[in-house]
């Protein structure tokens, strides 16, 4: 009857997506060298064991959650500048997809790469893909110019801020919590984009407005 | 002559500021747990027994760290404040403030408050003055809007996207690489600012235009 103790019973529903979901987020509020894979089986409630089954080691999840992130990123662009549109529609598109899929599956939520945490061979081919979905952010910015809808600006800069806003969702989303991922990603879309439109909407979303809310 | 060799001789010049210096950028790139104090002796070129003149722990480098970030925060709001304008224009002297002390200083580069990294105590300190900057930012937005000069939105949400925006510079600013500090200052608080302006200006910044370079 061992096979029927909660714990092994979990196992039948550990796919890869739900390991590196969890991972991601574990990775985030410990860091890399302060997460141990019994922290990893203890959120999914599983033993390590049963991980072990799915990844070879902790290298493996943390690289695998970054992989995930990125290609999160590139299919939002994929899917955008598959559609007729202006730049500012393009970018618009592809953020609301990357910050949306991110914080509701909660994959590749691992921000950080952190120094030493991927052996060199495998840090290289993440930052390779994460410098294939910055220069694709930065060409798209970049069009904007071009085309006179965005204002001029050092694309490579605002590409920073883009991507800083959006890489700290995980430092402070939660899942259920007063904000959806879809609220979230509406709002910082429409928000980053405005910062470059030389005439953007009066309207910046359909939020009831707050003026005289206190904080 | 033992008190002659380099390392040792750098000690006179070991400020509180530069240890918190050194430290956040070590931090910031191993991670807390992946850091030992040996780390930050050898980015510091000093023994740790040098370190111990200055700090108890590695707990106590990280806790001062985080104090040193919110109190430039912080510093920025005071000064904006103290002028007359608008919120917008209170807000970008607050960011840009911010911004170019972190950068320029590399005080207070940590960015992460990993789960278990502070003892309760201090962890509740930490939040407690990040709670803090966080009302102050959301509280000038929300003037903004109020005062009809920002679009309609959620303060909370676009909060976070500028304390990502921010949060992140550590990440990926060098030190005497392409972009000076006031630079980023600039570009980043105009870019934040303008995306809540409902008529924000057609000039970005002073930047020359980048219409046709490719990424």
């Amino acid at each position: 009857m061992r096979m029927r103790t909660p714990k092994t019973r979990k196992i039948a529903h550990l796919t890869r997506e739900k390991i590196l979901a969890v991972s991601g987020r574990v990775f985030n509020r410990r860091g890399y060298h302060g997460t141990t894979l019994d922290d990893i089986g203890d959120a999914l409630g599983v033993r390590k064991a049963a991980l072990y089954y799915h990844v070879k080691n902790k290298e493996e999840l943390l690289f695998q959650c970054h992989l995930a992130a990125v290609d999160i990123g590139m299919e939002g662009f994929r899917r955008a500048l598959a559609q007729p549109g202006t730049p500012d529609e393009h970018l618009r598109a592809a953020l609301a997809y990357y910050i949306e899929e991110m914080a509701d599956q909660l994959k590749g939520t691992v921000v950080l790469l952190e120094d030493g945490a991927l052996s060199p061979d495998l840090h290289a081919r993440i930052v390779e893909r994460r410098d294939e979905y910055e220069r694709t952010l930065r060409q798209v910015i970049a069009d904007g110019v071009a085309a006179g809808i965005f204002v001029a600006c050092d694309p490579k800069i605002v590409a920073f801020a883009v991507l800083g806003a959006i890489h700290w969702i995980p430092k402070w989303y939660q899942q259920g919590g007063p904000c959806s991922a879809k609220e979230i990603a509406e709002t910082f879309s429409a928000y980053l984009v405005r910062g470059l439109q030389k005439r953007p909407a009066l309207e910046f979303l359909s939020l009831p407005p707050v003026a005289n809310e206190r904080y």
